[in-house]
Formats: C-alpha cells, structure tokens, sequence
C-alpha cells in the first residue's frame, strides 16, 4: 500500500525543499534530505507489519468496548468509536450512487458506525445519498451516530454564517435530506465574528433543545473561540460544544497536542481529527501538487489515534478495495507505542514543545 | 405460606453457616445459631397474624389516603402507593401472556397502581405485554404509576451508557412499545461515571421538559452520586431526581437505613426499595442455590415498609394465587411495631448504627 | 330586588342573635341590632338607586377601556374586565344545557368576557356546555378569557393533590371537555402541603411554556403560601402566579383588604373575588339555614368592586332574568363613593384595621 | 424624480414659516428661509447624481456581501440589507391585489430581502397578500427576511396592549395569514406601560423558543424602555431585543442620532429606520397639509443610510414606475460623503450635540 499526501505550508517545519515522487512504487525516491526523513517514517510504519486491531478483536465486536475507552470528550458522553467514514470526499459527483452505496456498506459492515457529511457536500447531494442508504438498508438509528457541519463563506445559499436563522434552517434542511429527525452532532464550520457568541449559542442549544441534534461542535474554531462559545454558555446556562473537528497530521500537530489537549483537559472539549493525509492515501491526486509528497507508510491515521485526545479520524475514500485495505489500518494503533511515535518525532523533529504535559 | 430468600454476602452479617431449609414446611429447621435466629424472625412475624392492612380498609379504597400519608420523596409529590408489582419476574418467557394479564389484573384490583418495567426486561416485551394490558382493559392512565429503568452495561442496545442519546431514544423506544404518551418515573439503572453528570441530568431535564416522563429517578447509585446529580442540577438549575430504586432486606440494610435516610431529610430524594427477598417469598426458586435461606416469615415487604423512608416494595410474581397471598401480606405493616422492630433487630444483629438517627 | 346571603361565621363581628328574615319583602324585619345593621346597609345600598354604569355607558363599549383601568395584577398585564361569569353555579344538572347556553348568551352580549370553571364542577360537565357554546356561537378565543381550577382534597379523580402529574393531566383533561387549545389562567385550587413548591412552580412554568396556560393563579391560599411560590419562581427563575381567587364579602374582608395589598404592592399579585354574596343575591336558597340573613341590598358586588385591588367579581346565576338585572348591579358602582364605603364600615363595624394603609 | 414630505412638528427646528410647493417641478419655490435651506438641501442632493449602488455592483448581486458589511445589531447577526420594502403602504384598499404582486416582484427581482408588514395593516389583508405571493412565486423563504409587528392601542381586536396573550395570539394570526412557519422578526409596536416588562419579555421569548420567530424587536420605544427590556432579560436569563424601529429623517434626528447609538454601543440594540420622508418622496400626497414641505430631493433615505447605525430604510410605494426610480436611489449612498452630510447639517442646523460622540 502507498501512501501519497499533500500538507499545507504551516506545521510543515522540517523539509524546504522536495521532489515530488510521481511514481506509485514501494521504493521511495532519496534524493534529498526531507525525503529522506519521510522514508524513515514510512519504513518505521512499515515495520509495524500488517494492520491488526488494537485490541485483536474485529472492529464490530469492539465497538462497544472501545466507546467506553475513547470517550469524545470529558463534557459529554459522546464516545464515537474510532472508526468513521467522511462523507465528503466519496459522495456527490465524484463516485456514483451506487459506489457510495458499496462503499458505505463495507464501512458498516466492517464496524464504523459513524457518517460525517455536510449541508455543501456535492450541494446536499451528499446528505439525499447517505439517508437513502440508511433507509433501504433500515440500519438501527440509534446505533448510527450521524454528523454534519453548517458551512458558509461559500456561495449565496450557505454566505449567512452563523445566524440563529442558518443554523435553525441550515439543520431543518439537512434533517430533511437526511431522512432523519436528529443529527449526532452538528458542526458549526468556521467561526463568525459577525455573527455575536451569545447568538451563536442560544441557536445552538435552541435546536438541542427541539431535539433536532444530541450535541454540537465546532470545526476550525481557535482554542480561544472554543474557549468562548464554552463561556457563553456557562454565563447564560447554555449547553456547551462537545468537540472540535481538526485538522490533524504529522505535519500540522500544534493545535491538537498543544492546545486542545488544554481545552480538552479545562473543560472537556474533545477532539475529532480532520485530515488530508488520510485522503491522500487513498486518492493518490495531489501527487503532481506544489506542497506534495508520496510517501510508503500504512499508518498516518493511526498516528493520528495514537493521540489520547484524538478518538476519531475521518476517513474518505472512493474505492471500495482502498476503504477495506484503509479500515485494517487502524488495527495499527496498538503497535505505534511511546517508542515509536518518539522515533517517528525525532524524524521529523517537529514535536510542538510545552511548559505543561497534558498526553501522561 | 412459607418464606425462602437469597441474600447476597455483604449485609449479611450473623450467619455464618447455614443449611439450607429445602422443605416447604411451616416448621424450620433449626440445627444452626443461624438458622434459630431466622427461625424466631419468622416466628415473630407469624405472631402478627393474618395480613391485615394498615389501615384496617382495603387497599383498593385507601390507596388515595395512603398516597398522602406515604410521601415518597421531600422534593417531589410523588406519593407512590406501597402496593406496586413489578414486571421484571413476571412477564416475557417466563409466564405467557394470558398470566400476565391475569397476574396484573388481579394486582390493579386490589389497588396495585403502580407498575414498574425496563427497556430489558425480556427484551423489550415486558413492556408490549403492560401496554397491551393497559390500553385493552381501559385503565385510565391518570390513576397508574408507570415507571421504567433505562439499563446499559449489558448487551450491544443497552450498552449505550447514560448518554443524552441512550436516555432520549431509550426512553422514546419504552414509550412506543408501552404505548404511552409518558411513564411517570424513569430510572437510571446504575451510575455512568463515563458520561459527566451534567450531560445525565440536562437529558433527563430534557425529556420531562418534552413531557415524556413526570419524573426521574435512580436506580443503583451511590447516595454520594445521587448527591452529585442533585448538586448538578441546582447548579444549572435543571430538575433534580425525586427517588432511588435501591435493593433493601433482611441483610442489606445499610444503605437503606444510613445513607437514603440522610439524602432524603436533606435533598428530599425518597426510596422505591427492590427485594430480592419479595422475590424469593414467592418462586422459592432459589431454594437450593449457595446463599440461601429458607424461612417461615409472612411479612419481609411489611419489614422493608415500617421504614418511614420506604414508601414502596416492588413486588414480582408468576402466580396468580401467590399474587392474592402476597397482596394481603402488607396488611402486616401496623402490627410491625417498634418493639417488633427492635426484637427483629436484636436477632439478626445487624441494625446499621449512627451517630446520627433520622429516624424519630 | 331582594338580596338574601349566607355568610360564614368568621367575619361577622357584630350580629350575635339574628332572626332569619323569611319574607321576599322590601321593608326589612328589624327585630334585632344586627338586622337593625343590616337593614341600615341596605338602605345605603337602595340609596344609590338604579344601577348605572360606572362610566355611564354600556359594560360592552367600556370592557376596553376598563380592561386598562383595572389592571388585575402588577406582575402580568391580565387586566381582566370585572364583568365576569361563573359557570360553577349554572352548570351541570342544576340548570338545562338550554338554560345555560341562555345565560353565557346574555353575558357574553352584556359584555362579559371571562367565564370561569374548573374541572369539577358537574364532574366536568360544566367545562363540556362551556366549550360547546364558544364552539357554536364562534366567539372569538383572542377577546374571551377562559380560567378554569385544578381541584383535590375531593373524591378519587381529583385527589392527587396538586403534583406536577395532576396540574398536567389535570389541566389536559380540562382543555379537551373544553375544546380549547389553552386557558388563560388556570387556578390551583386550595395549597397542597405534601407537594413540595418547587414541583407545584415547575410545573405551572411547564403548562405555561407548552402553550397550555397564558398565567397561573392560586385560589384559597394564604398571603404566605403565595409569597412562598413566587420566591420559589424567583430562586428558580420560573414563572410566578398572576392573581389569587378569594372570597370576599361583606363579612370576610380581612384577607382580601389588609393581606392581599400587600402582596398586591409587594409582588404585584392581584385577586379575583370570589363571593358567595354574589351567588346568595340571586338564588336566596341560603334563607333557610342557619348563620342566614336576608337583606334589601342591591349592590354586594359592587362593595366589592369599590377596592382597588380587586377587579372582578365572580359571578353566579341560574336564571336569565336574574342575570340581566345583576349585570346591571355593577353600574352603581361609581356611586359607591368614601363617604358611602365609610358609612358602611361604620354600620358593620368590622373594618379591618393595619398600621399600613395600602388604600390611598 | 420630485420629493414632498410631511414632517412632524418636534425635530422641525428651523423653519418657522412655510409656502407649500404645490407643484412637482425641478426648480423649489425659494420664497422664505425656511425653504431655501430645504432647496439647498436639495440642490446638495441633486448634485450627487443619478442614483448608484454604494459598491457599484446590482443590489441583488452585492446582497450576500452587504449583510455582512451592514450588521444590524451587535447582539445578533441579523445583517439585513438595506433593501427593504414595507408593504403597509402599498396593500390593502389603496391598491389593487396585482400591483401589490408586481410592485413586490420588482423589489424582490431587484435584490430587495426583506418585507415589513404589521397584524393590522389594512386589517390583515396586507400579510394575506404578501402571503400568497411568496408561494406563488415560490421565494425561497430562507432568503427572505420577514417581519411584522404588533399593534395595540387601536380598535377592539388590537387592543390588548402587549400582554403574553396578545403577543402570543397576535403572532399566530399573523403567521397563518403570512402561511409562514416563522416571521424573521417580531416587533412589539409602541410601549405598553401596563403590561409588567417581565411579561413582555417572558412572551417574546416564549415565541422564540416555538420557533415563531427568529428574533424580536421593538418599535417607537425609548432608549430607556429598551435599556429596560434588555435589563429584564438580563435579570431572568431571557431573550433581549435585537432592533428598535424608529422614525427617522432630516427632521428627526434625535433619537437615532443620539440616543440608539448609545444602546447600539453599549447593548448592540441595532435600527431599522422608518421614515415618512421616505413615504412623502412617492405619494406626495401630504402635498397639501400644513406641515408640509415639498423639495426637490433625490436622497432622504440615503441620507438615513450613511448613519451607520442605520442598517435599512423601509420603502413605500403604490406605483411601480416609482419603486423602481426608488429602490436606485439608494444607490447615492456613497456619495453622501462626510463633507456632504456636514453640508446638510449645516444647512438644516439641526444636528444634535452630544459630549459623547459615537459616530467616528
């Protein structure tokens, strides 16, 4: 299995100069020093051996177990099991229905029991696909745990942030594409300082409140704003958000070891990790990209998990033969001890450094 | 009618060897110091006589009176009727439909008004078959007591925890198969100390807000995490909860009798007390297992209600006639006077001790 | 027109020997110093002449304006107009459906906007005719005020004393007999000492907040119970009673004129009268019985009205013509000047004395 | 394009003699001082032009972009932009059914959002009309932002000042008028001083909460009974008003030059300009009253707009022809620079002093 990414420029500390490795083979090009160090990380990876389960059980028999051992979040009981499908590379355009009937399936015949998707994802699209399936396949609602984000910025239809107005009728229309009478979790994408914290809040707990969602999160919110939503609602007994969804990979690390560990460990905020890289792998289609490099590792979303704070890596995927092969992956996690993640740090000598411990 | 129970270690302080009394007869044996003691608590509870009931009325006319005389609980009105069946040993597999319409029909005539199940009990059909009881006999709901527990820590459905999500579909589902607008009680069956607090009490804040249950209560927890769940609630001002269903006998009295006590004189929390022993009073089934004891006792249930703090004994059954005989056995109640009381005490050797006594 | 009326012992200073007067007769029997007393009030009274309109013009024109100059309460705008009508005495087996469909006909057209009921007057008949002429004769809901009160302390139904169950189930059931979607108050008839106020305010606020009542009121509480239930609303910000429905006559004045004020000014509480006065001007059914005296007066109800604090007199009547002519008693209102209030506590002697004058 | 308007006589400092304008030329009658400065006014006005968008770009393109550029109100995100119609002019009586539809598609083709209305505009007609119209055209009605408000002091039905039942029953008329699920703003029209401020509040948060609207306002009320509505929210943990709608033009600048900005500072309590200026412009039809001015005048509800507290104008029109002229003229909005609005306030002499000054 290969694995090919794209980071962004920050958190990317070490390498400052790359050749993209344009060649989907198992011997990765050395011809510089940050390759080089990438290809250590790989064989580290590969020496983990094939994936097994962490606790050597199918990921459907654990399920319950491992709810119970990665709790979300110290504010809620929302203990996600890690293994999660995204919605939002697979559906919309991009694969047929019926792939994303196949893909899904696989994922939960295989264990995962939770869907990530969003009001823009192929323009709703996403959601129409994903409540469909749920429906003809009658799978339990209340073993599913179903997510999804109100966006704005974009175009006209989601450009009126996040206003009691949007996230009310933002979430009415998601339900109603959904098929479903409550969200997991909705994700409010993106702070708004337009938009005053209070009101933000209040619509919020408003639909929590009509049963339309169990919690809510954010998605690319600060520790700070995180910080304040939290404050709000203490001061005007509001519910509080229960996670953030992160952008989380070997080369974007500070947020989530350094500061929401922090939030994690003052109020209870968890953490569920967004992350190209676990794209990447499969896709392969940032590989002719500026900030790109191709890399043999089998493990980057298991790195992700190795963190406590982390109980949940978003996956995407268009094939079915790359979502069986990336579902074995996270059997990994058990074998990526102290030891490793350690080497795996010195390599790529960006560990984010802090006065205070939270990961002991 | 003879008495056979199984207690459990701890509690059971005096006896330390035993013989198990295998005979139905109404002369106990009474080779052991054990045994003898067991023996003259029974012989004490004969000398009572017939059950009559406390009020010297029938149950089915004082039921209105005795509400106001019995207040479950200081926080809430929740005045239960001592006279309750629970469907947990009766109903789903173990008897058939028709005797436990009959075994219900009979307690509802002798002004039973309360009947307690669980999303568990046999799976959920313990449930079906009360409300396909309620709904074909025209009961009218404003006279019933409908309680219900929420259970977690068993098998895949249940195994949800206390989450806002367990709590709102558990309950959702219990109501649909009871066909009920709401239950008047539900119960949290055991603490979730993976689920914060304030995550368990803004759900089940959340459900009586939605009219779906009068009030909540729990089941198995501490009466330091009762306290913890009263404190949340004032804090953010949600509902606290009026009662603990706690298991309550011969040998285990501590909690009963120490702790409830205090929670009740200072939050208002009342006691709904689950026998093992009115179990075994009746089926006897556990006549030849390990802890067990047989004796000649008419009136364990009358015991656990001379407790001013005990407002109710659920009962369990899977025979009509015993039913009739069990009903009758609080009419004891008045004659367990104080001198009873403390000679019962004085056998056993086993009355918790305080400093303080709320019992006065 | 000749008065006739009951009055309780308590109240009635003066009169200690009292001959029933058993004639419908306008020269009063004047035997005795009470009936002297008597005889001398209702001379006043009949000085005033016929009745007229306070504002000289018709109740149906003025119920407007009036509903601003009689503001009910402090704490809520329910300015209610005083012309009221309570169906307790007209309805169910005492009266024909016809006669009372006649009656509510005539007030309503005299301008009579609130009819009062409650959930045990004929066993719930009395909310059945009421609905099914606002149904029949399509008055407008928005310009009608309907108050209906929970009742217990009585027979089996109505037992349940004032828990969150009853004030629900009490209330649901009252608005199905009357074929509405909400009252607007609804009444807790007489404090209930075994429900904590916590669960009686919780569930005022509930019925409240489901739309189901615009206000709550108590009836025939204690100035303190009622303080108790608004502090309560305070510590738990919920919401605080309107308005207390007393009895109030010429023979029990001490609540309604020294405690009440105070609650009036102090928490903006106000009082609905409720005057068995009123119901002895009409019926004359008390001439009979024992602590009876029958009286030349015409204006009861309008003594009553002459406090500032009180804005209605209950009303009841079983006979149209009878109606007519006390809708029209309200009128001499106006001319129940100081002078002739003085006059008339100078005759009773029974003014209730403070040191704080609320009435200036 | 000519401009007539009325003017109140409070706010009208200047001018103490005046000659109408009777006719509807480009030249103004210089006669008196007093209309010379409004002919300078004119002319100053005159000189910016024809009417342009602020950002040079069609109002319905620039619609997303100015909401966030216009926020209405600090606590809220309720960004509306300034393209507004109010329909109380336009419906019911004065104009047929089908220009009301053609005067209403023009505005909303022409980027207009947002549509005013009131329970007693034409006595419910104008919300039936614009009711039908949105479903007839199918608007999408997340886009739109609707508002009405509650009138009292009127005739019978509207009456009832602002009590919890007259805000509440109010509101449904309206929405099953509207055939709308949720207005985006309720506004409580003029003060009522006899409903408690906690029941305004309490019923304006109780709609909220049913989702009958997404934020609520007030309209014609001071500074300080605003300060006391968001007090009283404050003090019981309930919703606070979003925006005042105030009157507003040349001739009337205190309150919202003065006062609301304060508010808007200190509470975010936002404006929505309603000005009979703005209604003079198209009707000329106060031609002929004595407080009355006519001026050749192209921007007056520009001029409104360049306060920045000022986030919309409300429009009336009865003439299609006309609405489109007027709905360019808000293009002049970026043309009335600082030195022209100084010119202005020169001219008029009526620019109110401050030793705050919230406008830099």
């Amino acid at each position: 299995m290969q694995v090919s990414f794209a980071c962004t420029d920050h958190g990317l500390k070490a390498p400052r100069t790359s050749e993209p490795n344009k060649q989907n083979t198992s011997s990765p090009n050395t011809a510089s020093a940050a390759r080089a160090r990438f290809r250590t990380v790989a064989l580290i990876a590969r020496s983990l051996g094939s994936f097994t389960h962490r606790h050597h059980i199918s990921l459907k028999e654990s399920t319950g177990k491992l709810t119970a051992n990665l709790p979300l979040t110290h504010t809620s009981s929302l203990s996600i099991s890690f293994s999660l499908l995204g919605t939002w590379v697979t559906f919309g355009g991009q694969i047929s229905d019926e792939v994303a009937e196949q893909l899904m399936t696989i994922a939960y015949e295989n264990g995962v029991n939770l869907f990530d998707t969003a009001e823009v994802y192929s323009a709703g699209k996403a959601e129409i696909i994903l409540g469909n399936i749920i429906k003809k396949k009658c799978w339990r609602r209340s073993s599913l745990v179903i997510t999804t984000k109100l966006y704005w910025g974009g175009k006209a239809e989601t450009e009126r942030g996040l206003s009691r107005k949007h996230i009310i009728e933002g979430l009415k229309g998601s339900l109603q594409r959904l098929q479903l009478e409550y969200v997991d979790v909705v994700f409010a994408n993106r702070p708004d300082s337009n938009t005053p914290m209070e009101e933000i809040v209040r619509a919020m707990t408003h639909i929590i409140n009509h049963g339309m969602s169990m919690y809510w999160g954010t998605s690319r919110w600060s520790a700070m704003e995180i910080m304040e939503a939290y404050s709000v609602a203490r001061q005007f007994n509001l519910i509080p958000p229960v996670c953030e969804q992160a952008e989380y990979h070997l080369f974007q690390r500070d947020k989530v070891e350094m500061q929401l560990p922090e939030l994690y460990h003052k109020i209870g905020v968890g953490v569920v990790s967004w992350s190209p890289l676990a794209c990447g792998i499969i896709t392969g289609k940032y590989e002719n990209g500026k900030n790109e490099y191709v890399l043999k590792m089998h493990s980057p979303s298991a790195w992700c998990l190795r963190n406590e704070g982390v109980s949940s890596v978003l996956l995407g995927t268009s094939n079915p033969a790359q979502l069986t092969e990336n579902l074995g992956a996270i059997q990994v996690l058990p074998k990526i001890t102290a030891q490793v993640a350690s080497d795996i740090d010195k390599i790529l000598g960006n560990r984010p450094h802090s006065k205070k411990d939270y990961h002991h």
